[in-house]
């Protein structure tokens, strides 16, 4: 596979496993795209499917999402925690290898087009795909919810990108746009004030003067007797893992704290991790072809 | 592709390019493997085949490339300065992905024996496919080189594990064995005394009390005002990069010499990186399936 996309869909399921399964399923069935894992959250009452293929592949493979979710998700009878506004709720498409995040956002436009013309659901082009600032920010996009979206519909600024200015009856809308790989990270702490962590949050992320991918929180993890700086990094490339690993280090140690360890919860491309080993093997000339898996898989393996 | 075995043939022909291509194209024929790259060396009169597949391809592969090599390569009429003893110098299999040093050697065994069948051509095991301690060693099995293997044939100890007890008349003897991943790895010094490199190497190196795993010399960069500890990696999984890097920066911190860069010549399997990430960003928990493209590759891409 030369050209490998992630798309990570959002569904608003999460109870009814059977139903997920189905919904799967029909994922599962596109040759050209590879499901990688489906994680489901009944409080949420919602499920993150992972999936990688070519351009047209993880295209194939959304098509096939919609016409399973739709039928089998009401959003007239769906409650969950998690704020939601679609039965599919939001299509991110990530350039993992061979593609760049243009190339992700003319995908998202045809697939979004594409999707509003076949289901009649309206979609809302987000993140690099935005067609205005303000729906950059999917937190934007969905206030007020599914329950709200026929009046905030009619407001010009919310006209949809692609498909009707109403909310589909049963589907709501749908959020899709291109993105930078997310990682999720998170680096523990020798201590169990989490008044520790959570300053040390602040100073690493964005919003608090940090550094410009990063969103950070602390928390308590009781059962180890220590805490946690959460950490979503939001553009690997342009803010790495060891960056603000060191920078957490040396803020913990001004507090007399050690860094006991750290984590990256799920997928990473595995160049954020070659960019650690540069890093402090001080590498030159290093290519990450010179891995030999990754040759491989640009061989077409 | 699911297990991923490395084979890196040595053939005793550097000079002849079109001669080395009609080699390599009758290994590219084959469908079940890759070839990664041929390095040829004039002076040397060799080159190196870099080739990848499950073991029932880089089989394949090598019984094409002796079809190949023995009816183009004539060693009564080589010359080259780099020890030599067959038309095919030496095959060795390397684990990389979904298989075992055990398989490797069992699959050397089984090639081994065919070649000795099918082209009559001695085969020595050798590395930890060997059948006694001193046929480990590829330099003690190529002793006397091509010119005395009639002679040294005849000693008992030196009758080939497979095939004929005298060297086939044009393709002399070829050394076939598992071992595990060799990585090339450089570590460049501050200062111009290569008095300081070697004195590392040799500390760092398993003849000298150094690592297990460790091959090392000094060399000179004089263009760059340099030197560098240049050194093999026999077995990353069990002295790893971080640690060698680690013990020569602390050692060239002695002599009040910085490390300015290291280089990895070739290629290195992922997980070498992936090790050394590890360790520096202390991750708990980690795993190589959580880097996407590992992902892929298992599922068989």
């Amino acid at each position: 596979m030369r050209t490998v996309i992630e798309c990570v869909p959002n569904i608003s399921e999460g109870r009814d496993a059977a139903r997920v399964e189905e919904i799967a399923a029909a994922v599962r069935a596109v040759p050209a795209a590879h499901l990688l894992g489906v994680s489901s959250d009944a409080s949420h009452n919602r499920s993150v499917l992972t999936l990688v293929g070519d351009a047209a592949g993880v295209a194939a493979a959304v098509r096939a999402l919609f016409a399973a979710a739709l039928s089998r998700i009401d959003l007239t009878r769906h409650a969950g925690e998690h704020p939601r506004m679609g039965a599919v709720d939001v299509v991110p498409f990530i350039p993992i290898r061979g593609a760049t995040v243009e190339q992700c956002v003319a995908l998202s436009r045809e697939v979004g087009a594409e999707i509003a013309e076949r289901f009649g659901v309206p979609v809302y082009l987000y993140e690099d795909s935005a067609t205005s600032e303000r729906r950059r920010n999917l937190a934007e996009i969905r206030k007020g919810e599914f329950e709200g979206l026929a009046e905030k519909m009619r407001l010009p600024e919310w006209k949809p990108d692609f498909g009707p200015d109403r909310p589909h009856p049963t589907g709501g809308v749908v959020a899709v746009g291109a993105r930078a790989p997310l990682i999720a990270y998170n680096i523990n702490l020798g201590t169990r004030d989490v008044a520790v962590a959570d300053r040390i949050a602040k100073a690493i992320r964005h919003i608090g003067g940090g550094f410009r991918y990063v969103k950070a929180m602390g928390v308590e993890l009781a059962d180890r007797g220590l805490v946690q700086v959460s950490i979503n990094m939001t553009n690997y490339k342009k803010t790495p893992l060891h960056r603000v690993f060191e920078c957490v280090r040396s803020e913990a140690e001004r507090h007399g704290v050690a860094v006991v360890g750290s984590e990256i919860v799920g997928l990473t491309p595995a160049e954020a991790l070659f960019a650690a080993a540069e890093h402090y093997l001080r590498l030159e000339n290093f290519a990450p072809e010179q891995a030999l898996e990754m040759k491989l898989l640009e061989l077409g393996e």
